[in-house]
């Protein structure tokens, strides 16, 4: 396959303040990197593969900031339980029957899902990672890697230790990969106490990681601190100093006013996951305030089990049609902002704003085409609006990532959808047995 | 063409509280009647078109109660303004330039979007219906469409009269038609006074028409009918006696506890709308407590200038998510109960219960197919799970209404989809100028 692609008068969605939407622009891709954009009839290059941009719209490939890939296993399996009893009634009890087996197919089956619906680069957090990675390297996608671990031994689920983590990184660290970026992952602060949080923090300092954790989700995560540590998670885990480093936290729902303060200051990456937060009953996160702030915030799917899909454009909507709704206000997060969450927020709290979520000479090849030619994306009266109000992930028709074709026209190109079918369908019979 | 179609091997998932979700079905489909539904190998009748169902879902075809169609041509031209300046300054002035031609393109271009989104019932308020009802009869689609009209007149934004309106339904009453039936639609309390509303009820009682109408949508509304008449918009309907009649009633979001009994007792088919009153800054409805009263409630989108579009899927995962997440209770309308709302809650506030929003022997062949071969519908835990919380409009493949396909394969049948596109663009150039 050429190493060149031309896409070729498409309205440009670029998410760069200087380029704004190009109407009519083409876009050439070298080496995993974005070359060229230009306007007007350009000369083609040659030995390149040239993508009609006719009726379409390129944008930058979707970030999804907080995932557990391998739970598409359990989408739809266990819905409308209360919390505690859908944890610990129905997700631990199939989660300790995992195997491997069952991680790589989950995570492939999640790939399939996020390529098609135009996420480029997704965090995950979640057992057997290597088997996750696996997944990764094969599809193509741009990932970051956590092995889940907690402070406390459960043999019942399986969790793994802090070592476990910490060796699933130096394994990573050795290779030489592009794509695929291992991190690290403490489970939360209800499951991760602070002292060996503190032991966490410490004995990584070498790794020079982004950490990966579970934050301010539900009320009762926020009261239980509040009783037994006299603080909020977000301000003990500041006073322990993990905001020093590079933190992506999921969920940050239930924040006070120094909460908000504490994560804008310290930059910490929020992963906003709305969908999520309403189906577990968790509500909805103060995320028109963080703006305000100046926090570092971008999207995220959660796993299937509590959205029940992955797809980014529902956050995008939901995230801007949520702030409106509660706050009685429609001109909150106008469509433009949602749009910038999933991109180049995500690139932010990645430490990689430039490099991915925009589109412009020098970044990354990472992107999606997307058919306006359905009756939903008509008129073209806006398209920045089309695509966070009405566009969903089936409109995705081509993705890139490092400049390489992975979904085109229906197709994948470097998965097997049908026996990730098959697979991922076996694995959920017995784990749901 | 032939009459006779038969649905093979297929989920039913039937909304019929004796069949349940029948996992290996066939459906036999004569004369715009659903025929025989079986299971186990049966034989196949002659002259008869055959569609496999393997890995497919059958559900009854989607209602909408409350949609303003030809307003797709507004989709995406002003978002995330104020309400008021969004009313006055962007989309009052556009309609005041809506021409025939605009309603009927406009309407065509939503007829493709909720016929490939499985809607296969609207419920419609809007100007020029009668080329509504042109679109529609070519379309094929199942439409209760009525011409709104307000008490005063203003000239700027051209609205009907009370005369008007029933010119229409006395016109459509004289034909003979199974699909298209002409309603009543006075706009809202505050466009139509309550002396003006009386006269409308006294003038129309021999018509015995649905009346369609707007209603506790937004906070100011109610405010200012407590103001102005010392009673909630619901009181002041159902003093003026308009819930003696079938009454559908967009929105219902502002609603105090005597409201919500009201509603219910009466039994007014109220169109719950999520999407539309997050985005408007309208709040979200107490959709729960109305549930838990047994008030007769469907889903509805509201016009694509307020959603953005019209896919039915959204507004049954919207409404489960919100009510979970602002109550902080995962179990509250679970799955069946969200996809029941957007079938037989439809056909209840329609009162064709039994005939429509339901896949049983005897009932109207409104139906439409899924495709569960998709990365987001994997692994089959639950059909119906997965058709709330994880389907979209996009995943729709067959879609037939009375008995006829309208839509097949990515094929619309009875319209011509790139002739749409080009003349609802035309018409969406001139009105943004």
């Amino acid at each position: 396959m050429s190493s060149r692609v031309l896409i070729k008068n498409a309205a440009l969605v670029t998410m760069d303040e200087n380029r704004g939407v190009i109407d009519q622009g083409n876009l050439l891709v070298e080496d995993g990197i974005i070359k060229k954009i230009s306007t007007g009839p350009d000369e083609i290059p040659g030995d390149v593969k040239v993508i009609s941009g006719e009726g379409k719209v390129v944008i930058p490939g979707l970030i999804n900031l907080h995932n557990h890939a391998a739970m598409t296993l359990f989408r739809s399996y266990a819905d409308d339980y209360p919390l505690m009893e859908w944890l610990t009634k129905k997700i631990f009890p199939a989660e300790a029957k995992l195997t491997e087996k069952d991680v790589y197919w989950g995570t492939s089956l999640a790939l399939l899902e996020m390529i098609r619906g135009g996420t480029t680069t997704f965090v995950d957090m979640y057992y057997f990672m290597e088997q996750t990675a696996r997944a990764c390297q094969e599809g193509g996608i741009r990932a970051m890697l956590s092995q889940v671990f907690i402070g406390a031994e459960n043999s019942s689920r399986g969790f793994n230790t802090l070592e476990d983590a910490v060796k699933f990184i130096e394994d990573w660290q050795d290779q030489d990969n592009r794509l695929i970026q291992a991190i690290l992952g403490p489970h939360a602060l209800y499951t991760c106490p602070p002292d060996f949080l503190e032991r966490v923090l410490k004995e990584t300092e070498h790794l020079n990681t982004i950490i990966h954790i579970h934050l301010s989700e539900s009320r009762d995560e926020v009261e239980q601190s509040l009783e037994s540590h006299g603080k909020t998670p977000v301000a003990l885990l500041d006073d322990l100093g993990m905001f020093e480093r590079q933190v992506i936290a999921g969920h940050c729902v239930h924040l006070n006013d120094e909460d908000v303060q504490i994560l804008s200051e310290k930059g910490v990456g929020i992963s906003h996951n709305p969908c999520s937060n309403l189906k577990l009953g968790n509500g909805i996160a103060p995320l028109q305030k963080l703006l305000e702030n100046n926090a570092c915030v971008g999207l995220g799917t959660d796993g299937a089990a509590s959205n029940n899909n992955l797809d980014m454009f529902e956050e995008i909507k939901l995230c801007s049609l949520l702030q409106k709704g509660i706050l009685a206000d429609p001109t909150v997060i106008p469509a433009r902002t949602a749009f910038e969450l999933a991109t180049r927020g995500g690139a932010r709290a990645l430490g990689m704003d430039g490099s991915i979520g925009i589109l412009k000479e020098g970044a990354m090849a990472d992107l999606a085409v997307i058919d306006f030619n359905k009756p939903h994306l008509q008129p073209h009266n806006d398209p920045v609006a089309n695509l966070v109000y009405s566009a969903s992930a089936n409109d995705v028709e081509t993705v890139m990532v490092d400049g390489k074709i992975l979904y085109e026209q229906g197709e994948f190109l470097t998965l097997d959808e049908e026996k990730i079918y098959h697979e991922a369908q076996e694995c959920a019979k017995r784990l749901r047995q």
